[in-house]
């Protein structure tokens, strides 16, 4: 069972951190792009080898220490055909270090096209009297402002394959409340509803630990709304974006964890991709050595919310 | 701008349908099938070829009659880097044939990222010193559960592209009230809000007949709302699912059309897609002449629309 994978991944390190990596092009290393862009030229092909590169050399750096990595796919789907393969390629990679593979693609439809996004990340895909996997991951971020007819596909691939979904239920980002925050006749608030409803969804999808495969997406930028929705999800795990370059702490994440130190887990991307370029370890590395500095700043991020955990 | 050019396909051709290209792999006749499998393998490459001969052929039944093609991103997708590409050389034939594309994709994400996906659909994509079209279309359609954060990315590109997005206001399917019918405090349905969004974040983009780049997504299952919702977003144009296989009628997706006959178009993907497969064709074609009963069908769902636009 997903959830089941995650915690143990989770437990293994001692680590709620989850590595994002949205490949921007201006972080990655000039001596990767120049390798790239001699081999295949400096368009979409070579783009999408540098990228395949430096995720390579960042899973590399981490995989021991972070239990799952979360690729943006909007990052690889810019760069067409070539960047479909990158993403294809690091989630293989990825899953062959051990790495829990979150696709971050908020999808969303209805009926047989909802069904067709969840052959594609989560089930098989038909051809002619066989069946294949596309992408070798472990779940997908999706957006269920269409109900529930949009989220079943999902659901029945997350019990058959053993996969995950997170479903949105308040972003990070700071316009977030101009649907999520509007407040219903009966005093509750969207965010608060679609919580409802994942709680529900997710309940008969349930590992070994209580918690269900069927999780949520609550940002660190709202600790307050967090604590709510911590109550109205108790068996979901919880994916905590927002934390570090937008602004959100350990501190801010804290109200989505469980009183059993378990419920959620971390996104970090650009202040670990780009860890060599911050203040805390521009010092000590250079753009040659990316990794190691991504290594460091995970570290640093496993004990920063480990010690939140403990002085709760 | 994208929005006088899509007036202006559906004024040439005195129709407002929408062809919907959802290859689903049933809906593509065994001939095609077999030339693709023998040529590329029964695997995602020979399906990608066969769903790109399978959308050539539609697109040449219906070019000269239709305004518009909206390929279902999903159908693609999910036959990896190969499908993408049968994707890209679907919306580029379509495009060389002076047809509309809207792709049906539902992004949504915020901030950088969604400048990434808008950049892929509606923008240029920059690598190395220059900057590269993806894929040639003319729309996208979007998810604002995320609120303008994630919107603003695509409305500059609309002005600066001249694209257009359709926002999902009002889904067709049957659970879309369980988020979008909720009643805020003030009296207000969801999905009203959504469309006073639409209104106000499209104000800017206005084209020679007053309507706008940004438009709306209501299905033609929901005829009282759409009364609602053209009233909120006089300017949008609102493309309409839901016709055909879902149960809407010409005479459902009345409501969503102005006073001028303009303001709407209708989609339709499988009963054009099968029409030969149809109670109303099947006498008179077979498969292999899936394409003409498709044009046929256009011409017929043409005829019913136009018939019910005058008896209004």
């Amino acid at each position: 069972m997903f959830i089941d994978r995650l915690i143990a991944n989770i437990k293994r390190t001692n680590n709620p951190t989850v590595v994002g990596l949205d490949p921007k092009l201006e972080y990655i290393p000039i001596a990767i792009m120049d390798k790239s862009f001699k081999e295949f030229g400096a368009g979409f092909a070579g783009v999408s080898d540098a990228i395949l590169c430096f995720n390579k050399k960042l899973i590399d750096a981490v995989y021991d220490i972070a239990p799952a990595v979360k690729p943006q796919l909007a990052y690889y789907e810019m760069y067409g055909a070539e960047g479909i393969r990158a993403f294809a390629q690091t989630c293989a990679y990825a899953k062959s270090k051990g790495l829990i593979v979150i696709a971050d693609g908020k999808r969303n439809d209805i009926g047989t096209t909802a069904q067709a996004y969840s052959c594609a990340y989560l089930g098989k895909v038909p051809t002619l009297g066989s069946e294949n996997r596309v992408y070798d991951i472990d779940a997908l971020t999706v957006n269920a402002y269409l109900g529930y007819d949009g989220i079943k596909p999902f659901l029945e691939d997350c019990e058959v394959h053993e996969k995950g979904i997170f479903i949105l239920v308040k972003t990070s980002n700071k316009s977030s409340g101009q649907i999520q925050d509007i407040m219903a006749q009966d005093g509750k608030h969207i965010y608060e509803k679609m919580a409802e409803h994942v709680d529900e969804w997710g309940s008969g999808i349930l590992g070994e630990y209580g918690y269900s495969s069927v999780g949520a997406v609550v940002g660190a930028t709202w600790p307050e709304q967090a604590k709510v929705l911590r109550q109205i999800m108790k068996k979901a795990y919880i994916l905590v974006p927002g934390y570090g370059a937008q602004g959100g702490t350990a501190g801010d994440a804290m109200n989505s964890f469980n009183s059993d130190g378990l419920g959620a887990i971390i996104n970090a991307s650009r202040s670990i991709m780009c860890a060599w370029k911050s203040e805390k370890w521009s010092q000590k590395y250079d753009e040659s050595a990316f990794d190691s500095a991504a290594r460091e700043e995970v570290i640093r991020m496993r004990d920063e919310i480990n010690q939140a955990l403990q002085s709760r």
